[in-house]
């Protein structure tokens, strides 16, 4: 690497100092240096500075603006773990002043906030990449590799969700700042769709040959939080007696072009254990991810996991069918090594000035599920129109059909999808 | 037992028969008689007479028309198991004639057949019964023990499907005059609701204080048939050029009116092993059929699926929860006993004059979502209203309330839910 790639890091809080610490420190060794690190609340941008400080590199310039890192004008690329509703206006600012964007994750709140990254990609030329580190997760990445294949036939149907009880982390309260309390407040949708969406996207080729159409939602009563507050905080506590909008269970269903059936899971303010429900349905085989488990036509009896004879029997195909990312790299840090492979993609397409492999478009049809979503609840479960942000560009986009599967051994990380 | 109830079998194809040797032969040294057995189709009815005469028991009347069953004027109740779309006028005769019925499972064609069993009912105060087995499930009943126990806090969402690879079974083709091939080749729909909502209506108190109200449903494209066709059958077979109306996965979200969801699944047509995927969430704690385990809030861990900890923890609850049906009796027979249960509960209710414990408002809330989904479906997914068939009784059905949690130990059968 002859040039170090020079980036910002705005956002300090959980997400931001989990990335940091666990993956961009170490890759400082790397090629890229952190310039800067910007959140509104200057005490966490000042502490993660000097984290960076105390792991032996330059002390990044701290500030709460992140305009004032726009005019200082030195950086190659800018990282944006902040608040999701703050999430389009700081990253269409960067985009504007040229500095591609490394977008964490988070739904969108209005249709409006998707198509102004889209236009401010088209305007200016600026790439925007969502950091949806569960498009490199080792089994998204297998599976991807196997679809591919045709192992498992034609896909008819994925499903995933998030499925993690988040109950202490909301309710910490607003004194933690927490941005996800004032949504689970005042909001009742599918707020965070990606980590299950994008893998299966990838797979089923959206934006690239096909394209979600519409979706519906529906949600089930609220009771989770409320009965969380009562058994765990103290009575005066000035949450015991709020409502919350956000129902327990949201469960989404999307149409694609191409006739496939996705099916979406928010559901995290009941007690359970943590499953992304990854879940691909082809004419010859099937995935499930709550056993971790294949059924391949010919091969199993129907009636096999009634003994548990099929519980945990992936990994025996990891030899075979393991992604060549996980065969070639040990990802070290935070979520099993998703979060090391994402921000290699990242930085290796800013460092190339290439097209990211979860592009501005992708960025968008991940997010829009959530103020979708919104509007399909508050109208009773309606179907609504899931638009084509590529305009068009979908059946026939050659900027990405090129590079699709040509898997350069020399540029793994911005070429796989 | 003083006086064996008069009984006859209208349907002797694969289920029929299933029925008759699994749990109806065996029952005849208990309190009912066979007189009559009766299909379309003359030999299967002379099969079924015959196989009860070589038990040693008296000979059936054989018959392909029902109507003379009806004319004979000697039975005491009857036992509808032929096609699906013949159930209705079938099972309404013989309400008019004052004879009880028992009808097998399948989901209707329209609102239409719902409102005749229920003005039927009305006109008459003969009983139907849907005799869902899977209501009288091990793991069903336990659950059913454990919400009304409080075990589970509030249940919020329930999801089940029926999933199970019939391309087999359908594309038997015409020749075998199953009915489900031509379902198949014209539907598209949930075609078959009720194993998986019966025993979830039970626990959410549905027409007892609770009802469904709406529901939208979604059909992923249709393939699997087709290729299994392809793959299996002889290249000038008649069935190889023929487009099935029926989307390989059929997913379906049901409102109630005390804010839970419900979600369903139909999952017939692709290679998968067998599940109907019971899941019951609470506030303080869940059930996943899948993994056949529980999680309870505060007792294990969010990750600790991860390492496989949890899969198959349900049978160490069984000491405390099993239900009492299952403790005081054995079940022999079809699908892992619950045939032997429900038969037992339809006689029961049938010797009694009683109410029976699924009754016709039951039995045409779990069949009306065949059709009801299929308008969903030709609609785009938009959602539907779920009629109120018990016309206002919902919210205080005293004839249900009043046996509802008293579990008689001489009468279990009948007034369980």
């Amino acid at each position: 690497m002859n040039k170090k790639i020079r980036f910002g890091l705005i956002g300090c809080s959980k997400r931001g100092t989990g990335l940091l610490t666990g993956v961009l420190i170490p890759m400082l060794e790397e090629n890229i240096l952190l310039c800067a690190t910007c959140d509104k609340y200057i005490d966490r941008a000042e502490n993660a500075a000097e984290a960076v400080e105390k792991a032996g590199y330059p002390k990044p310039f701290v500030t709460a603006d992140y305009k004032e890192l726009i005019a200082k004008g030195n950086l190659d690329a800018v990282i944006i773990s902040s608040s999701w509703e703050t999430h389009v206006e700081i990253a269409t600012a960067f985009m504007r002043a040229g500095i591609p964007v490394g977008l964490e994750v988070g739904g969108a709140y209005s249709l409006n906030d998707c198509w102004k990254l889209v236009n401010t990609y088209e305007e200016t030329g600026t790439h925007c990449m969502l950091l949806e580190n569960c498009c490199y997760g080792k089994r998204e990445l297998m599976l991807l590799n196997m679809v591919r294949s045709g192992i498992l036939g034609e896909i008819v149907h994925c499903a995933g969700g998030y499925q993690h009880d988040l109950r202490s982390e909301i309710t910490g309260g607003p004194e933690t700042k927490h941005y996800r309390f004032l949504n689970y407040l005042n909001r009742n949708c599918e707020n965070y769709p990606t980590h299950e969406l994008g893998p299966i996207a990838k797979l089923l080729n959206i934006n690239n040959g096909n394209r979600l159409v519409s979706l519906a939602s529906f949600a089930s009563s609220s009771r989770g939080l409320n009965e969380y507050i009562q058994k765990n905080l103290k009575s005066d506590d000035r949450l015991a007696d709020l409502e919350f909008a956000q129902g327990d269970i949201v469960t989404t269903v999307i149409k694609c072009a191409k006739g496939q059936t996705i099916q979406l899971t928010l559901d995290t303010t009941l007690p359970r254990s943590y499953s992304r429900g990854f879940t691909v349905r082809g004419t010859a085989g099937s995935y499930f991810e709550d056993t971790d488990s294949f059924f391949f036509d010919g091969e199993h009896d129907k009636f096999e996991f009634n003994g548990r004879g099929l519980w945990g029997n992936a990994a025996e195909y990891e030899e075979k069918h393991l992604h060549k990312l996980w065969r070639n790299f040990d990802p070290k840090g935070g979520h099993d090594g998703m979060d090391w492979m994402v921000l290699h993609a990242f930085f290796d397409a800013v460092e190339k000035k290439a097209k990211p492999p979860i592009d501005v478009y992708d960025t968008v049809t991940y997010m829009c599920i959530s103020a979708l979503s919104e509007e399909s609840i508050a109208l009773g479960g309606q179907p609504v129109a899931i638009p084509d942000f590529t305009q068009g560009k979908w059946y026939r986009r050659t900027d990405l059909c090129e590079t699709e599967y040509a898997l350069d051994q020399k540029q793994p990380f911005n070429e796989i999808f």
